[in-house]
């Protein structure tokens, strides 16, 4: 089979979000829908038949029975939580190359696991936070790594939070403890997390501690949350998210030489259009009444959508193993990492947000 | 003395800062520049040529002076920290209104002493948060207190940094340990906590928590730190002040239906039209690839820049004094409640970033 070949998707599971990967699926030019499984077939058929799978798309009445198809290429791993660790473990066993959502999984050991029965076999893994596939994201990193614009990362601040409506806060998976037992901190947090690595360079923080007073609902599932990450040279990373309250997606990233913010970095506030701005080595006028120069908005246009870009990128990857070549180990590094604060997080609340240490 | 006559303003000091209040009550209808003292007579009266003092106004070599000029109705006092017990409370014992500098006091017990005398001498006090004064900060509040657009408030985030040069941070008085002694909280911080009692309608936060690793200098003076408070219904604000950084100043304030984000809030970025942005009860479209409706900014444009505003205000409330009325109690509690939040942010730095109670 010739790189140029489409990649073959099979989706494990009918998720709200399946369908959004459905049509970035759909967009990426180097790869295609192919199969759904589902544990009611008719569901699989419903999903297939609404997010315009392909004629001669498999419609598969379990997850394994999508694993067992030889012409699967990769998955795409919608799952509650909890269920990765069998489902991507079992899907790398056969070969299948991994999409997985984020949380990758319920802790770093987990996913270590995930991470180990991947390499043995020799397939790509991926986790889904879209944000990192937009080119806004490689403007702005441009931005934080410029040392004569931004300088030094001093200090960030990330928040991801959104209004749940009654019925998500009483029956979606990510308020249940045996299915995404991290809750807020997990879902949105993830993202938030992921920004501040990155605008780190992906450099851990030695330390972390969680605020005070998170919001949790009866069954001690995160509703609200935040925390504190220390570097060594005194860098601050602080973040915010909820399920309780408005929509809100912001990085604020303060150099020593520039200032970087964004808001709506998971999910920009127009599809094909992202904004971010900037203000560097700025400074008052002489009676410091007002920023000379005042900070500047930059726009950055896309004609594919975040997903569609993230799903080309891992196509790509899957491509080059399915040519011989070993996985891009890049993604998996940096889930883990995301991982490991996201665990660092929930140790400090449950030590009495004492300092927890990331080794 | 009527209403109508301009309230008369002796500046004690010749601060950087007094060049932009000079121009602010030359600015301001109801006052004028009358006089001003320094310990050295040639330095006050090439601060008031420089910065275009009336005819007659008065040049003293002396604080004193200042005060026992009974022309004099109120002054400004942007001393250092600690010299603001001794001046003020000279200050209110010889009748003059009081347009105080930030921060008030070294801490509460300081400034309480300093409101003690204005009251037994019935003299008005102010402090010099200036951006509480501009015509933005009211519109933002209508937004913030509407419970169908705002909802109730759930997490704040606000910043304020600077980028210090060498000799700001070797010579300044605000890293100087005998004269601001809690560095950039006192001066960058004290508008942070501001913004967040104000976001809070002020009412005080419960507990306060010190983020760990702040940093000092030599004389151990903070040049950065953060803090988290937390109110009883799980609401949390964070802040970040530093002079180590890229110059920043921010708020994010998030509630249960709404969103509001300003940069530039202490110092707008144009003089004369400054911006906000709101987003209200905004969701995601059907795939969760965009905010249905997106955000939208507020511009707001005054013709005074708020120093004159403020200073026109505070002129206002010393005409009605002057007219026989008792001095609005309102600014100095304000005053009070960001001095309180700032000695317990200090109190849990010195108890190795405990968790401080506000009584």
């Amino acid at each position: 089979m010739s790189a140029e070949t489409p990649i073959r998707f099979g989706i494990l599971g009918c998720a709200e979000i399946a369908r959004k990967l459905s049509r970035a699926i759909t967009l990426a030019p180097n790869a295609t829908l192919y199969a759904v499984g589902s544990r009611s077939i008719d569901k699989a058929a419903g999903f297939a038949k609404a997010n315009n799978f392909p004629p001669g798309a498999k419609i598969y009445g379990s997850y394994d029975a999508v694993l067992d198809d030889p012409d699967v290429d990769a998955v795409y791993v919608p799952l509650p939580t909890s269920l990765h660790i069998k489902w991507a473990v079992l899907a790398a066993q056969k070969k299948k190359h991994i999409l997985l959502e984020k949380p990758v999984a319920l802790n770093v050991a987990e996913f270590d696991k995930i991470v180990e029965a991947c390499e043995s076999h020799g397939v790509q893994l991926m986790d889904g936070t879209m944000w990192m596939h937009h080119p806004r994201t490689a403007k702005m990193w441009e931005f934080l790594s410029d040392t004569h614009r931004f300088g030094q990362l001093r200090n960030i601040h990330t928040c991801f939070t959104f209004a749940a409506d009654p019925d998500f806060l009483k029956n979606d998976i990510r308020v249940k403890p045996d299915l995404d037992a991290h809750g807020a901190l997990g879902d949105a947090g993830w993202y938030c997390i992921r920004a501040i690595l990155w605008a780190n360079n992906y450099e851990l923080p030695k330390t972390v501690v969680a605020l005070r007073n998170p919001i949790v609902n009866e069954a001690g599932v995160i509703l609200s949350c935040g925390a504190s990450l220390h570097w060594e040279d005194g860098k601050v990373g602080t973040f915010h998210c909820s399920f309780l309250s408005s929509l809100t997606m912001d990085i604020a990233a303060i150099g020593t030489k520039g200032t970087l913010h964004v808001s709506g970095f998971v999910i920009p506030h127009r599809e094909k259009e992202a904004s971010f701005s900037t203000a560097s080595e700025t400074g008052f006028d002489d009676l410091v009444t007002c920023w000379v120069p005042p900070p500047s908005d930059h726009i950055v246009t896309t004609d594919l959508p975040q997903e569609a870009l993230m799903v080309t990128e891992f196509s790509r990857l899957v491509g080059i193993v399915k040519n011989g070549s070993k996985p891009e180990k890049k993604w998996p590094i940096l889930s883990r990492k995301t991982q490991l604060v996201i665990d660092a997080v929930k140790a400090s609340m449950d030590k009495g947000f004492e300092l927890v240490h990331i080794e």
